[in-house]
C-alpha cells in the first residue's frame, strides 16, 4: 500500500515556531513540491506521534489544518490521504506560496497566514474581459441614462440625509423597495426591517461567517462550488465540508461526522454546474437543517435571468422558520463595480449583523443606495431586467449553436434554463485544468470546474456567455475548435 | 477589605453551556446589576477554583474575558478589581444587554457574543444631527456641482473599466492622485503601489485587525480614544491595553506586562482630547515600536483642517522602516456617506491586505473612486479644503466666544489648533456622564469623554463645531448655559 513514510520530517524543539506549525509547514512543502504524491495515505496519528515523539494533539491539529486547506482529505474509517492539488487548486499549481508570503509570515496574524496558504482565489485571475469569462453582465448595455436620472432624483433628498453617515442596516427606502421586489419576484418572505444592505454578496457572506461561525464549526459547501463563499467561511475559521451535488442540487449525506452549523447553497442555479435544486430536495434540506439546528445560506446570485418558464421561488419562501438566510446582489443585474448587495435575515439576527457591519465598514454609500431605490421604484430596474433577459437569451442561442458546431462530441451542455454561465461537461478522464490552460494561451478564459472543487469532481469547463457579442462568441468558438483539433 | 464573596454563583455541570461560560455570564450579570460594586476586589483565582470546585484554567479564562471586555481590571501584584461601568460605558449603562442578544446568544459565534456584550458603540447614538455632535463636516457646503462635474468626466472612461468589478487594491488612478496629495500635504512617504483603498477608516482599521492580530495579541490604544478603533481591535480578539495620553500625546509606559503587537495612535490630533503629539514623543514612539517589533497605526483622521500654522507632517514620514501603517479617509473632508478611505502600507503587506479586502467585500465602488480621482486631479479637492478651513475657523471663533460667555468657570477649552471638535475639560470630580445626559434631555449632543475611556480619565465634554451655523451655535450655547444654571 502507498502509505507515506514521513521520515524526512525534522521537528526542532529549539525553534520558536511551534512543533505543530513546523509539522504543518513541512508536510505542506512535501505535498506542494510533489515529494509526497496525491492519493497516498498518511500513517495513523498514533503512529506519527510515536515516530516523531510529539503528542498526538500536535499531530491532529497540524493535519486538521491541512485538511481544512485542502492538502489532505480524511476518509472516515479509512485514513488520511494526500489530495490532488492540480484538481484542487487549478492553475495556481505552478506557484506554491508567493515568496513574500513566506517573508511576512511572522508579521501577519495566524488566521491570515492560513488563509493565504489556502489558495482560495479563482484560478482565472486574468483581469481582462476575454470570452468566456463567467458571471460578467453586459455592462455596455447598462442603462446609464436611467441610472443618472434616478441619481438626480435621489439628489433632491435633503443633503444631510444623503451625505451624512448612513445607518449600518442601509437606507430604509432601499430596504422597502427591495422587500417588495423580493416578495414579488423571488417569493421571499420579508419586510424591510429584516434586510441589511451590504457591499455586495461577498460582504454578505463574510458577515455571515463572522456572525455565525466559531472557529472549527462545520460548514457544508457545495462541491464544486462558489469560491467566494469558501473564502468567506475559511476566513471565519470554519471547517469546510465539501458536499457533492447531483441533478437535484446539493445532496444530503446519510452519515455525518459532525453536525453542520451552516449549509451554503445556490438553489436557483447551482454554481458552477447550473443545476436547479428540486422541490423535494429543497424540502429535505430545510427539514435536515431544522432537525439539526443548522442555518441555510441561500445565495440567489443570478436567479433574475431565467430563459425557460418562470423563476422558481426562493428556498427562503418555503419555510416559516428562521433557519434560512437569503442573500443577493445588484452586482450582476446592474454592474459589478456598484458595491450593493443584501441579506434577508431572521428578525432576531438583524441587530447582530448591523453591529458587525458597523464595525467592518460603518455603512454602505447612501447616495448609491438612494439611487438604487429610485431605480427600483421608477420601474427602471424591471425594464432593464427584461431587456437583459432578451439580450442574454439571444447570446445563449448563438453560444449553443457555435458550441455545437465547434465542440460537439467533446463538450456536453445540458439545457441552460437560466443564468449567465454554461457548464460544459468533458468526457470522463479528461484533464480540465490542462485544457483550460491551453485555451488560456489561445486567449480564451474558461475556468476548469475542478478549480471550484475541493475533492475530485467531474471534469468540465465553465463558459460565461452574457458579456460577449455574437461576433465575439463566434470568433472565440472558432479558436476553441482550432485548439481542440491540434 | 472589600473582597467580593462570589457565593451566589452556581455552576451546573449538567447544562450544555461550559462552566467557563456560565461563570463568565454570572459574574457579568452581578456587575451589570450592581450586586457586585465597582472597586471591589475578586478572590484569587486559586481560591475561586477551590470554592467553585472547577479547574483554575476555567476561572482564568472567564476572568480574562471579563477583563478584555472592561468589566474587570487586573492590577499587577494586587489582584482583580471590578471596573466602574458608568465611567467605562457611558450612557449605555441604563440598558444592560438587549433582550434579543441574550435570546440569540446560542445562535451566534462566540466572538460576536463577546463583541456584543462589550458595549463598544459610542454613547451618543442619536441619529439626529444636533449641536454639538462631534466629527460632522458641513455637508450643506459640499460642492456638489464640482463633484458631479468630476463624475461626468470620470464617466468618459471606458464603460468596462468603470462598471466591471474593480481591483481589491482600488483604482490605480485614485491611488496615484492620493500618493501625490499625501506626500505633498502630509509628508507621507509612499507610492501608489503602497496604497489600498478602503470603504472608509473603519474598514481600514478592521482590515488591520484581521491582518495583523492573532487572538490575545496585545494592542495599545489611546485612553481616552477612538471607539471605532477599539471595536475593530476587539473584533480581531485583541487584548486591549488602554494607555494614558498626556500633553505630548500617547505616553510610553516604563514597565510593560506583554509587548504590544500594535499601537494605535492619532498623532496629528488626539481623539478626543485634541492634543498634537510632540516631535520628541513621535520619535520615542517610533523607537519603542522598532525595538519591540510592534506596528504603529497612524490614524490621520482630521489633519486637513488646521487653523494655526501649517499641518504637522505625518508620523509615517518620520521613518524609513516598515513599522508604520498610515490611514485616512475622505469621509470627513468630502462627505461621510461616501465610503472611501485608504491605507498606506509597507510594501510587503500590500498583497495580504488586498486578499483580505477581496474576501470581505471584493473592492470599493469604482465610479466613486474615479470621481474622487478626478476631484483631486482637477484641484476641486484643495479648493474645497481651503473653503472649509475658512468656514470652520469662523465657526470655531463663534463657538469659543459663546462658550466663554455661557460656560466660563465651568468648562475649560485649551487652544484649538485643528480639527472639527473641541474638548472642554470639567472641573475634577465632575460627572461628565450625568452632565451629558442632562444636556441630551435639553436637545444638545455632547458626549462625555469618559465614554471614550476604558479606565477612569479626566472628566470632560466633546463638542463638534463644524456642522452648525453661527445661529445654531449661539442658540445651543444659550441652552447649555441655562441647563448649567439649573
Amino acid at each position: 500500500m502507498s502509505v507515506v513514510t514521513l521520515n524526512m520530517i525534522r521537528l526542532d524543539r529549539r525553534r520558536s515556531a511551534s512543533l505543530q506549525s513546523q509539522l504543518y509547514r513541512q508536510i505542506r512543502e512535501l505535498i506542494i513540491s510533489g515529494q509526497v504524491k496525491a492519493g497516498m495515505r498518511l500513517p495513523s496519528t498514533r503512529d506519527l506521534a510515536g515516530e516523531l515523539a510529539v503528542s498526538r494533539n500536535t499531530i491532529v491539529y497540524a493535519l486538521d489544518q491541512l485538511v481544512a486547506e485542502g492538502y489532505l482529505t480524511s476518509r472516515i474509517g479509512s485514513g488520511i490521504y494526500v489530495c490532488d492539488l492540480r484538481r484542487e487548486r487549478g492553475s495556481e499549481l505552478g506557484k506554491p506560496s508567493a515568496s513574500n508570503t513566506i517573508r511576512t509570515a511572522e508579521q501577519i496574524s495566524k488566521r491570515v497566514a492560513r488563509l493565504l496558504s489556502a489558495g482560495i482565489s479563482p484560478a482565472y485571475t486574468s483581469t481582462q474581459l476575454r470570452p468566456f469569462r463567467p458571471c460578467q453582465p453586459a455592462v455596455d448595455s447598462f442603462p446609464l441614462r436611467n441610472w443618472n436620472r434616478a441619481r438626480s432624483k435621489a439628489l433632491r433628498l435633503p443633503t444631510r440625509e444623503l451625505f451624512r453617515e448612513g445607518e449600518p442596516a442601509g437606507l430604509l427606502r432601499l430596504r422597502q423597495a427591495l422587500s417588495i421586489y423580493l416578495q414579488d419576484a423571488r417569493g421571499v418572505r420579508c419586510n424591510a426591517e429584516q434586510i441589511v444592505i451590504t457591499a455586495g454578496t461577498q460582504q454578505a457572506l463574510s458577515l455571515v461567517g463572522a456572525a455565525l461561525i466559531s472557529p472549527g464549526d462545520s460548514v457544508w459547501i457545495e462541491n464544486p462550488g462558489y469560491l467566494g463563499a469558501r473564502a468567506a467561511m475559511l476566513a471565519a475559521e470554519a471547517a469546510l465540508v465539501p458536499i457533492p451535488v447531483d441533478a437535484d442540487g446539493i445532496t444530503i449525506p446519510v452519515a455525518v461526522n459532525k453536525k453542520p452549523r451552516l449549509i451554503y447553497v445556490t438553489p436557483s442555479r447551482q454554481f458552477p454546474l447550473g443545476v436547479t435544486m428540486s422541490l423535494s430536495r429543497r424540502l429535505a434540506l430545510l427539514d435536515y437543517a431544522r432537525r439539526n439546528d443548522a442555518f441555510v445560506i441561500e445565495d440567489d446570485y443570478d436567479s433574475e435571468f431565467r430563459y425557460v418558464d418562470r423563476p422558481l421561488p426562493s428556498l427562503q419562501g418555503l419555510t416559516d422558520d428562521a433557519q434560512v438566510i437569503y442573500t443577493g446582489s445588484f452586482s450582476k443585474v446592474l454592474f459589478p463595480s456598484l458595491r450593493l448587495g443584501y441579506l434577508v435575515l431572521p428578525e432576531h439576527l438583524v441587530e447582530i449583523f448591523c453591529k458587525l457591519k458597523e464595525i467592518r465598514d460603518a455603512a454602505s454609500s447612501t447616495l448609491d443606495q438612494a439611487t438604487a431605490a429610485v431605480f427600483l421604484e421608477e420601474g427602471f430596474f424591471s425594464t432593464h431586467l427584461r431587456r437583459m433577459r432578451r439580450l442574454y437569451r439571444e447570446r445563449l442561442e448563438v453560444f449553443l449553436d457555435e458550441a455545437h458546431k465547434h465542440t460537439a462530441g467533446w463538450l456536453r451542455f445540458s439545457t441552460i434554463e437560466a443564468g449567465m454561465d454554461a457548464f460544459g461537461l468533458l468526457e470522463s478522464g479528461a484533464d480540465d485544468v490542462e485544457i483550460s490552460q491551453q485555451l488560456a494561451a489561445a486567449g480564451i478564459t474558461v475556468p476548469p470546474v475542478s478549480a471550484y472543487s475541493l475533492t475530485p469532481s467531474a471534469a468540465g469547463l465553465l463558459f460565461g456567455f452574457t458579456a460577449f457579442s455574437a461576433a465575439q462568441i463566434r470568433s472565440a468558438m472558432k479558436t476553441i475548435g482550432r485548439v481542440i483539433r491540434d
